[in-house]
């Protein structure tokens, strides 16, 4: 498979990070980006020489070699409905689906999960990612990893469950810990402190986390199991902001034995 | 006040950190570590030449410049019983507690808080640290930042209301998140996998954030409003891991207008 021909299903954060990282890279050709929005399918396909955007699903070349499909997850089943039906590889970049979600569309498909975080306009280095990929059957599995090599460093055989849990660990690392410093974020704007003086914080807890362990890394009131402390905060907290200091705070005392 | 005479009342973390930059960048003479825990005095009094490791407070000396209180706020109360009265300057190192804890000590008292996540046993550059003051008067408050001048690039005046808050800030910050990666790593060892593959999403998600805001690096199925994904993810959930993935998912989609 020397230089395969590549449509791209989707023009969102993840795509706008892989398509032209795969061209670049000379892993394939993009010949055609698809979205369903015009804007979104102009402006990533700009990007990567000789590719066209594509807005009608019945333009979407029946020739290609690889079908990359990276949309929102609820966008999968349509689609699939939508992609012509070819002997080509059908991949998705999905953490939750399932491979079979893409088994009617031909004997050759997979799953290609880049984990990490991308955001349009924040670029990165795309061949650091750790890449999990499962295949339909070992040929197909060894025919994925093959087109992936040209790009990135460390690609991992996971199957779907693997894939989830991956996931679920990652929104929890992820998303979720952004959201708690938006939070943070919040706070410190009533007071006009800037979110810059976490800075240092952030970054030590990071360092720590990485070097060490999480787990071998908590320090604060919680895991001291100091109450006088977690009882003043939750008094200058109110609605979702306390409900979660709360939850999380009960949650490291009691993993620390430290229960009321 | 050239070279002033310091005792650090404590060995914790945050005085294991402290005791040693200040003596070593000039900010003034360790002369005695005080602990309950005589382990915990000895070890932290043989980083600092010419410092002596104290368990009995009555062995105190009267005569230093500065006592430095940097335990538990839990045992601020026992500790200012237990200090002789002199007309030294008398810091602490708390983010909750108020200034007036100490106005019983003497009439120069103040707060000296770095914030930051301190472990024994992991270094790191204090001179980086931001450091927030607060003093019982304009006079006090200006030695105290002469004091930490030698150390300190960054010293900010917050008063306890402020400190307060920027404290609540720091445990959403750093000790919450610091749970949300313990939570992560624990799911992923169910399966096998290693924290590490996560490391490139750690280090992407944290200068995301810092290069932007967190408001705007927000990814993920909460913040797509992606309820095929998020109902998959709390089906593989239980207990406490399932409460903070619903209750985390919930506040980000109403923030995003997403509400079931």
């Amino acid at each position: 498979m020397a230089k395969p021909k590549i449509v791209i299903v989707g023009a969102g954060n993840v795509a706008t990070h892989l398509a032209p990282a795969l061209s670049f890279s000379g892993c394939g050709d993009v010949v055609q980006v698809y979205s369903r929005s015009q804007e979104s399918a102009s402006e990533l396909a700009s990007k990567i020489p000789g590719a066209e955007a594509v807005i009608d699903p019945c333009r979407i070349v029946t020739d290609a070699d690889i079908y990359l499909i990276s949309v929102s997850d609820d966008a999968i089943p349509a689609v699939v409905d939508a992609l012509p039906r070819t002997d080509a590889l059908y991949l998705h970049t999905s953490g939750s689906v399932g491979m079979e979600a893409l088994s009617t569309l031909s004997d050759r498909y997979g799953v290609f999960y880049p984990l990490q975080t991308f955001s349009k306009g924040v670029s990165l280095d795309v061949a650091k990612v750790p890449l999990f990929i499962e295949g339909a059957n070992d040929g197909v599995e060894a025919e994925i990893r093959k087109f992936a090599s040209k790009l990135f460093e460390s690609i991992y055989h996971a199957d779907s469950e693997t894939r989830k849990k991956m996931h679920i660990s990652a929104v929890f690392a992820c998303n979720f810990t952004n959201y708690l410093w938006t939070l943070a974020a919040d706070l410190l704007s009533r007071d006009g402190l800037p979110f810059d003086v976490l800075h240092p914080l952030l970054e030590e807890t990071l360092r720590k986390a990485l070097v060490n362990s999480p787990a071998a890394s908590q320090t604060g009131p919680a895991s001291r199991g100091d109450r006088r402390v977690t009882d003043v905060h939750l008094a200058l907290l109110d609605g979702k902001e306390r409900e979660i200091y709360s939850l999380l705070t009960d949650c490291i005392m009691a993993r620390r034995g430290l229960g009321r």
